[in-house]
């Protein structure tokens, strides 16, 4: 996607097979780019959240392993570097999914695991575009058809939950693509941007995206989406996945679940956009899935401008009060519409995506 | 309640016929009061929010019209004072019930009038005190017997959203009420406190409020109480309300329907506590209570402290954004497990309410 008429992917190599990516944790105050030289570097880009979004996490968890085998191919240290890696996020699935992808692709002599890893990542992260532009077009025929329901000369309104845009991707996004396309094909949208508490990734990084894109939006304290459903200001409501059980549960961003709930109750369509990749096999229940718990200052403590223009972090609780930072929340299946998949649309059951995927028939059983 | 050992109402006359509040708009990093010498600082301490909270709006409003009567005792200014106070705040039933009851107090000779509306206003915050001490006697009884339920030597753990608590009230608050009562018979009690963006009231002053009484509490971001009920992490919820419909619909802090769609979906009971001055008799359906926009800038902006311990307010969003400032919503009957009002606990229904004020059976019909 484009920043200030720039086309950027989120992640690249560069000539002298360093990778680069936009450092998200200065948006969206300051377009920063930074380049990852190590596995180290790498999971400390992941950790930190540098890098965010399951579909990103796993590309860069793939360079990191390319950035691995160029300092050292050695059997041991494909191990090292992926356990390294494992470990830096609990909850996305794609990062285990991309890492055995790497380490598969690694089963080679040693002198070809640098130039192996290098491709293979590239094409993770091809495919991680590809999947996402098929997300968009499935997604916008989801909007147009919803738009024709609604009828007449309006403006389809979108909720969306955190960003599951091209920067939570190499490009495009998962719940932003299709509002990519349908913008792009001149359909009316408005999107409400949830704020996202705690780390305000809506009103940070989905707002940014769509501001720099030119798409209508506004953003809406995390609290507001269930009012605006309730008086029919929300049309439709999609958002990302973080991991999606076999039988559609979905973790992602904690709230997720609350509005879900509100849609339900509302009679909204919530749809939920994800690539493969993010589906655990594996998984039946969603409450099986790991929850990450990180820093209470995440919560507690809130950068932005000053009036002066300058950047300033403050913390904004009664000192002595403490607070939890849980990240995700899982939305149980009958919650959701559809999933949005590269392959299509289906209902949210074990039935549904089998239907689009059905050589995983066995590792769902 | 207590602040570092000393009690305080958050509204008082002063021997020199002053009202003097907190300021709320300062906690909770500094702890400032603030003296209202005219109808028109009241007005504007209540639209400021330097008071907020259904029956601290109420108070203020009724001492606002003592000190119009101050300046000016003139039948002309009984009308032109309330009217003033009555469009500061479009949402709280109980501005519009403590204005009237001022009005109809004041219909007696000019001369008495300054003595007769600083006496009902204070009748009318002492009638506050005593409607929050039996709310919390009610509310207590209601989290022993949960306590029971779940058996044994354990904590409850509540779940609150925005502030009704003393500094929402005159004293003691609605719904924190039952939690002091609770924490202060020994019962082991611990609160969710959801930080209720955007003006972040239960971040600040819910946390300020229990920290200065000692009980335990946990902020959490608004997003987090659906997973916390998923996992069984929330005994009970208890809310305010600023205005509830003659059939228990309920207009509190925007997001306390999400929360009680969760609670609802997780079979944990879900209160609102309310004073019936909060009960507008004249509505059945919450639909039709007026809902408040403010100033986006409460969204996009927010004031912490810095590392250096200096105040400064931050500019959160990217330049370009906008965004939407929804006060409240209205949860509908059917998701509320109880109301606790002074005179106990009815069901959020039109007969629930009429067997606890009978009084109001024609008003409701």
């Amino acid at each position: 996607m484009r920043i200030s008429g720039q086309h950027f992917r989120t992640i690249w190599p560069t000539a002298a097979s360093d990778v680069q990516i936009i450092d998200q944790t200065r948006l969206p105050f300051t377009f920063e780019i930074a380049t990852l030289r190590t596995a180290e570097e790498a999971a400390h880009a992941i950790r930190s959240m540098m890098v965010r979004g399951a579909p990103l996490i796993g590309a860069t968890a793939a360079y990191g392993m390319a950035l691995a085998m160029r300092t050292d191919p050695r059997e041991a240290n494909v191990a090292r570097a992926a356990e390294l890696l494992r470990k830096t996020r609990p909850t996305a699935v794609n990062l285990a999914w991309a890492l055995d992808q790497m380490t598969a692709a690694l089963a080679c002599p040693e002198t070809e695991r640098e130039r192996r890893a290098f491709a293979r990542a590239a094409e993770i992260c091809d495919a991680d575009v590809a999947q996402c532009e098929a997300i968009g077009r499935h997604g916008h025929a989801i909007f147009e058809k919803r738009l024709r329901k609604k009828g007449g000369n309006t403006t389809l309104n979108v909720l969306t939950h955190c960003n599951a845009g091209w920067l939570a991707c190499v490009d495009w996004g998962t719940a932003l693509a299709p509002i990519y396309k349908a913008h792009d094909a001149g359909l009316p949208i408005h999107v409400w941007v949830d704020e996202t508490r705690p780390r305000n990734q809506g009103g940070s990084l989905t707002a940014y995206e769509l501001g720099a894109h030119g798409v209508p939006h506004t953003i809406i304290a995390d609290n507001t989406g269930g009012h605006l459903m309730q008086r029919d200001l929300v049309d439709i409501a999609i958002v990302g996945s973080d991991r999606t059980t076999s039988r559609g549960d979905v973790c992602n961003k904690v709230g997720t679940y609350l509005k879900a709930l509100a849609a339900h109750d509302n009679k909204v369509p919530f749809y939920v956009a994800l690539p493969s990749t993010t589906i655990d096999w594996s998984l039946a229940d969603g409450a099986d899935i790991p929850i990450e718990e990180r820093d209470a200052r995440e919560l507690s403590h809130i950068t932005g401008r000053t009036a002066a223009g300058a950047l300033e972090t403050v913390d904004i609780y009664p000192a002595g009060s403490t607070a939890l930072n849980i990240g995700f929340d899982v939305t149980p299946a009958r919650y959701v519409t559809g999933l949005i998949t590269e392959r299509g649309t289906c209902p949210a059951s074990r039935e549904g995506l089998l239907a689009l995927f059905p050589e995983h028939a066995r590792a769902a059983a």
